[in-house]
C-alpha cells in the first residue's frame, strides 16, 4: 500500500468517526500529503479511489504523481467541478477544511450543491501531518543536512561590500549545490541594524566590518523543508553582542531541554522566554519560540505563549528565540529538532560561536 | 495627499455607496495597496485614519511604511484584535473580503462581534487595483525593462550541460543585476519535453544540443511585477518547432491587435485560440490567454474563454498563448502589455526569433 493510500485510509477512518461520507481537501500542502500531487486542485477523500480535481495545465503531473486517484480535469473552475461531482453522488455529508475555503467559495459551493451537507472541519489533515512518518523524517533530515552544510559555507565566504541580496542569492546557490531541490523560503540575510527586524527582507545594504550578520534559511528535499538561523559578527564581536548572544543561546538551550513528549508547547516557550525576560533585555523577544516544519516551513504544532498543543514523538519543530533591539540589531538562533522518546534531537547541526 | 490616502478615500467613497461604515482588508496585497505596509496584518478602512492591525515582529516596517495609519499591535492574533476594535466602536456595518477570509475565520469573528454586521464583498480592492495609476505604471515599466534585459542575456549564455535549476538561478541573478528588487516568481526554465508542462518546475535536467528552452520569468520593482516568456532552441530549430512557433506567434499577434479599451476579455482570448484551433494543433492550448499583473503577478483582469471583464485604459495584462505537445515539448510566448487609448502597448521588449 502506498503511503498516500495509507494516509487517505487514515483520514477515511477519521471521517467515518465523525459521521461524514467524504472529506474535501482544498489546502495545497494537504492535497500533496494525501495524494502526492504537487499542483493546484481539490481532493475528495472517502471516495474509492480518492478523487483529484485539477485542470489540463497539470495533465502530466497529475498522471505521474497521483496514479492512485481518479483524476478529473475541470473545465470551468475546480469548485464548479466539485459541485457537479457532489451533485451526481446524491445525498452525502462532506467535511470541508474551514480554514482553507474562503467564505465566498463556501457560499458558491453551498448554492450549487443542494443534496450534500457541507460540514466545517478544522485542522484535521494538519494534525495528521504534524506527526511525521519514516519517509518524512528521512526527507527532513536530508533537508536539515543540506542547510547545515550551506550556511557555514556562506558564513566562511563573507566579504566586505557584499549586499544582503547577493548573500541571499549565494545561500540559494549553496543550498542547491549541497543537494537541496529548492529553498524552503527566500533566504534571509540581514546586516547590522536590519537584523533587528524579525522578518527581514534582503536589501541592497552592503556588509561592513563589525556588522551583525543574521542568516535564516532552509532547504527543500522531496517537498520537505528545513529551517535554521545563525547570527554572527563580520569581524570582532563587541561586548554587547557577546552578552546578547549568550542570553539567546541560554534561552534556546532552556527550551531544548524542555522539549519532551507530553509537554505543553506553551511551557517550552515559557522556558526560553523566562531566560530573556529575566535579563536586561526583557520584552525584546517579540515572537513565538517556534513552529512545526514539514511540507510547509510553518505548520503545526506552534510553540507560543498560548499554545495548548502537547508535543508528541514524531513532531518536528523549531527552537528559535531572539533578542531584537531596534537601532542596534538582533540575534536569533534557530535549531530544527525532532521530538523523540528521549527528548529533542537536533536535526540541524551547524556550529555556534564560542563566545 | 499620499497615494495611499487617496486609495483609502476612493474605497471610502465606495463603502458609503454600499451603506457600509467600514471595510476590513485581509488580503495582503490589498493591504499593501491601501496602506503601503508590506507585512502581515489586517486593515480597517473607513476609520480616520485607517487602522492597521499587525504584530511586534513588524514594528519597524509598520512605522516606516504606513505612517498614515493608526497602528495596533495584536497580542493574541489579528482576528481577536479586530474583534476588540469593532466591539469598542459600537454598532456598525463592516464589509469584508469574502475571498480572503476563510469560512472558519469569518465564523470566529462573527461569534466575537455581536454589535457589528459583517457584510461579504467580493473583488472590491481588486477592481481598484486593476486600473493602474501613474506611479504603478512607472514601476511596472521598470520591472518589464529589467526582465527584457535579463532574459536575452541568459539566452545568450546557454551552454551544454547547464541544468534547469542552474538556469533558474542565473535568471534570478540576472534579474537582480539588471536592477530588479526581486523576482516576481520562481523563474521557470524548461528544457526539451519539460517545456510541454504549462507550469514547469525547474529540475536537474541538463541542456543538450537541439533542446527546446522555455523561459518564463519576471522581475519585481517597488513591489510591482513583470512577467515574460520566450521559447528558443539550443542549436538549430527543426521544421516542427518553426511551424509551432509561427502559429503561437500569430496567435499572440491576433490577441495583441484585439486588445483595445472596451473589448470583452473573452473575445481577446478567442482571437488567439482561433489561430491555434484552426491549425494542426487544435486543442493544444490548454490554459487562458492571460491575466492582469501588478502587485501580484496574477491578478485581474483575467483573459480566458469565459472572461466577461471589459478591458480598460490602465489595465496591464499578459498575452501568452502556447502550444503544448506531451512527449515533444511546448512553445509559449508571453508579452506584458498596457492597455491604452490606442490599444496594446507592449511593456516587455525582448526580441522574438526570426524564423
Amino acid at each position: 500500500m502506498s503511503r498516500y493510500q495509507q494516509r487517505c485510509d487514515e483520514l477515511g477512518e477519521w471521517i467515518k468517526g465523525d459521521d461524514l461520507d467524504l472529506f474535501i481537501v482544498t489546502s495545497r500542502p494537504n492535497l500533496r500529503y494525501l495524494t502526492g500531487f504537487t499542483g493546484e486542485g481539490i481532493g475528495v477523500v472517502g471516495s474509492d479511489p480518492p478523487v483529484l480535481i485539477t485542470d489540463r495545465r497539470y495533465e502530466i503531473e497529475a498522471g505521474e504523481e497521483a496514479p492512485g486517484c481518479q483524476i478529473i480535469f475541470a473545465e470551468q473552475g475546480y469548485l464548479q467541478q466539485l459541485a457537479s461531482y457532489l451533485a451526481e453522488l446524491g445525498g452525502c455529508r462532506a467535511g470541508f477544511e474551514d480554514e482553507h475555503l474562503s467564505y465566498g467559495s463556501h457560499k458558491k459551493l453551498a448554492e450549487q450543491v443542494d443534496n450534500a451537507e457541507l460540514v466545517p472541519a478544522k485542522g484535521v489533515v494538519e494534525r495528521q501531518r504534524a506527526i511525521k512518518d519514516h519517509t518524512e523524517i528521512v526527507a527532513i533530515r536530508r533537508a536539515a543536512q543540506v542547510i547545515s552544510e550551506a550556511v557555514p559555507r556562506i558564513i566562511a565566504e563573507l566579504t566586505t561590500g557584499i549586499t544582503e541580496q547577493q548573500l541571499s542569492l549565494r545561500l540559494r546557490e549553496a543550498i542547491l549545490q549541497a543537494g537541496g531541490d529548492d529553498v524552503s523560503f527566500e533566504p534571509v540575510a540581514a546586516f547590522g541594524g536590519n537584523s533587528a527586524r524579525a522578518h527581514a527582507v534582503p536589501t541592497e545594504r552592503k556588509l561592513s566590518q563589525g556588522d551583525i550578520v543574521l542568516i535564516d534559511a532552509g532547504a527543500q528535499v522531496d517537498g520537505y523543508c528545513s529551517d535554521m538561523t545563525r547570527t554572527v559578527v563580520f569581524g570582532e564581536p563587541g561586548q554587547k553582542f557577546i552578552e546578547v548572544y549568550q542570553i539567546v543561546r541560554r534561552a534556546q538551550r532552556a527550551a531544548m531541554v524542555a522539549i519532551v513528549p507530553g509537554v505543553v508547547a506553551a511551557e517550552v516557550d515559557a522556558q526560553a522566554r523566562a531566560v530573556i525576560d529575566s535579563s536586561p533585555y526583557e520584552g525584546s523577544f517579540g515572537h513565538s519560540l517556534g513552529h512545526g516544519v514539514g511540507l510547509e516551513v510553518h505548520e503545526g504544532p506552534r510553540l507560543g505563549k498560548k499554545s495548548e498543543e502537547v508535543l508528541e514523538v514524531g513532531h518536528v519543530v523549531t527552537d528559535e528565540p531572539g533578542i531584537y533591539l531596534p537601532g542596534w540589531g538582533g540575534v536569533r538562533l534557530e535549531e530544527l529538532v525532532l521530538v523523540t522518546e528521549q527528548g529533542a534531537e537536533p536535526l540541524t547541526q551547524a556550529l555556534y560561536l564560542e563566545l
